[in-house]
């Protein structure tokens, strides 16, 4: 965490938020920190993206990397850069805020944010490895109503981006196991998007796209009438999306 | 141009970098910015990205739009914001800019540059019309080599950002008149990709994109044989853009 004696060496101007959505089946989840602090003589508990001042000999990437790597325990993570978010008094809406930043050393005014977000799948083997340092934790995303400073609208906007490259890049296949049902690929996708969606539209979808293909094996051991298993063909995949002449 | 007094609200860490390009049949530019300067005794001129400093004042996006009015006299031009960059010693690279930066009373050390792109016509009848600032001038970007600071890597950046959105995005059409030939759409896409098509394949892709349709008339006082103009029709490619379940 920011101590409350800033090393001369940050940039006072320039800081990094990194939202990492976190996938797990019937749910997107976002990693938040909690934030504790006094205001008014009350105690006072709310929620922030992992995120800190860059330093003056560090470049944007490292610099999220290393932020979210300090603030939450997450190491190798890519993190994608998809916005600079810049206002007057974005950081002070609330009286608290000024308050906390005074506290903990750091510059009230301007300060422009790098945004970054990433995805990762908890489920699986090595994502649930992950062991997250006590005060950051996974929230499902649909739950997150408020945010310290503007870290609700920074969040959103990762969202909006991630259902654009949900829907340009096969990051769905690299969420789901190499053999998949055509229910858990629907779901993935309705989770996601954060609705919910037409099977039979779905399927109908789902069918044109010749990179999602049968295997000869279906579902074993499930009380439901067996689902047939596909997989990603990624050569066919990057045949029919080399969008170019 | 930035004064050699700088004023006190200027945010001294963020700066904005616009790459404009302006596309007329043919070739495709760049907007930059002549700068002259003394190094070493010796005057010394080269071309850099209209950019400047943010101010406290104002957000991300006013600040590019003020910059590059105030720089190149352009006003009212869409500019998408495509990256951030900030890495140690980006601004370093050479003594003569940090003589430079000096001169002018900037920092000279980090700034992080926020970078915009935009793709006017300068064909068009509003384009031709602007009046550029004796200092911004049009260069063909394929023969831009060398440019201050980083800005060359920040036009490859741009380039690359460009080209991938005419794969993505209706911007073709937005570049061309409302009837064209596809002697003309080849060319533009060629002129933005920087490589030549086979004229086969290309119209072999055109003509399975159902939004471009041919419209029952051709080309007159031509000298060769007159091709057949078409059309973009944006409905058709809303409906088929519709990239969503």
């Amino acid at each position: 965490m920011p101590g409350s004696n800033v090393p001369e060496n940050l940039n006072l101007h320039v800081s990094v938020d990194c939202v990492v959505f976190g996938f797990e089946f019937g749910k997107l989840d976002v990693l938040l920190i909690e934030r504790n602090m006094e205001f008014e003589g009350k105690e006072y508990k709310d929620l922030k993206l992992p995120g800190d001042l860059v330093r003056k000999d560090e470049d944007l990437d490292n610099a999220a990397s290393r932020v979210l790597g300090e603030l939450t325990g997450l190491d190798n993570i890519y993190l994608k850069q998809y916005a600079a978010i810049g206002s007057p008094n974005r950081l002070l809406r609330e009286p608290r805020d000024m308050v906390w930043l005074k506290s903990i050393g750091h510059p009230e005014e301007i300060v422009v944010t790098v945004a970054y977000y990433s995805l990762i799948n908890i489920d699986q083997d090595k994502a649930s490895n992950f062991i997250l340092q006590s005060n950051a934790k996974w929230y499902t995303v649909s739950e997150v109503k408020e945010l310290a400073f503007d870290h609700l609208s920074i969040l959103h906007r990762a969202l909006q981006v991630l259902r654009a490259d949900l829907m340009l890049k096969p990051i769905a296949y690299e969420l789901l196991p190499p053999k998949f049902t055509l229910r858990q690929l629907q779901q993935l996708y309705e989770v996601i998007l954060g609705t919910t969606l037409d099977k039979r539209n779905f399927r109908k979808k789902v069918s044109n796209m010749p990179f999602v293909t049968p295997i000869n094996e279906k579902q074993v051991d499930v009380s439901h009438k067996p689902a047939r298993y596909f997989s990603f063909n990624r050569k066919i995949y990057q045949k029919t999306h080399k969008d170019s002449f």
